[in-house]
């Protein structure tokens, strides 16, 4: 399904056909090249200094590790989560090894997921990034000091317009997409100029 | 100048040609219609409940905003970022009107620049992030509240790889780009299968 972003000019399919499905495929699973690829994808972004705070655990559906990452959603991801063949925890390096902080820690990570997102795109891959899960149980599992802050959960998987959800999450599924406007964005006006108009 | 991403799989051109040259065309300006599309790009990013943290200033070179911010750059950024066509300084909404704190506004701030960026590679721009800036003159300069940060100034403009520069940055134009090796970003091994090899 379609929900293409309304945009005044127009945008790269990669970004303006992006959306956050609930609906996935439960029989699709999301390969290895793919993992590799959407990895790599956000290995190149950009950092501060080249810093790369960006951290992942990759887990797939029937593995262990998604058990664990599954159980530490909340309730209501939990309704549609599971059907994705992927669900990737992202945790940002705050700190460096000497404790250091990092201000652009978790800003790099959002470039990172950004990266990674726009190439599951290109893979015909859909993603959903979920920030409700049980922070402390996700360290516990999968042993974060406090160098790293769980960041989200990105589910990933193939997109099923036909899957079935609860009632109350089916109707978000088709709602159109929304945004402020850009003149809402900027702090100042554009000057000297006119934007091309919506 | 082609510094194309050493990856293991192929990754999307838009990603995998990008990086953040120093070297800009002095006489290219970037146009209405590029900052509109940049803007979009941004403004459909994935955010936290769609929150949509991220605010810019938009300045063009030879426009006063543009002067401000060129001052607010730390000397060493200052001796190239001025030939690029645009600045644009990036700020995150960190805490709702009525004070309620936005834990991944940094990180959708993030997200929202790298699909700026993207769309740049896509208009044939090139972006350069600056973190060296003075935040407190530009907090002045564009009267931010303090539910603003100032994140980011991203240089965008034609890259140049003629642009004079001093010597210690040119060499830098050159040299290779470098990565963490994807194992490094991972806090567990994948599991139950073998990634394609690098």
């Amino acid at each position: 399904m379609r929900k293409t972003a309304n945009t005044a000019v127009p945008v790269h399919p990669l970004l303006s056909e992006r959306w956050s499905p609930r609906g996935f495929d439960l029989h699709h699973q999301v390969s290895d090249g793919d993992v590799t690829a959407l990895l790599e994808a956000a290995r190149w972004a950009a950092s501060a200094g080249n810093s790369q705070p960006w951290r992942f655990v990759v887990t797939r559906r029937g593995e262990r590790a998604h058990g664990q990452l599954f159980d530490a959603l909340h309730p209501g991801n939990q309704e549609w989560a599971g059907a994705a063949g992927a669900l990737i925890l992202v945790a940002a390096e705050i700190a460096g090894a000497d404790g250091t902080p990092r201000p652009w820690a978790l800003y790099d990570t959002g470039q990172a997921v950004a990266s990674l997102t726009t190439q599951a795109q290109a893979h015909g891959l859909a993603t959903h990034q979920i920030g409700g899960f049980d922070s402390a149980a996700v360290r516990d599992a999968f042993g974060l000091d406090d160098t790293l802050t769980p960041v989200v959960v990105v589910a990933v998987g193939r997109a099923d317009p036909d899957a079935v959800l609860p009632e109350r999450l089916a109707g978000r599924e088709t709602a159109p997409r929304t945004r402020r406007p850009v003149s809402d964005l900027l702090l100042t006006p554009v000057e000297a100029s006119e934007l091309v108009a919506a």
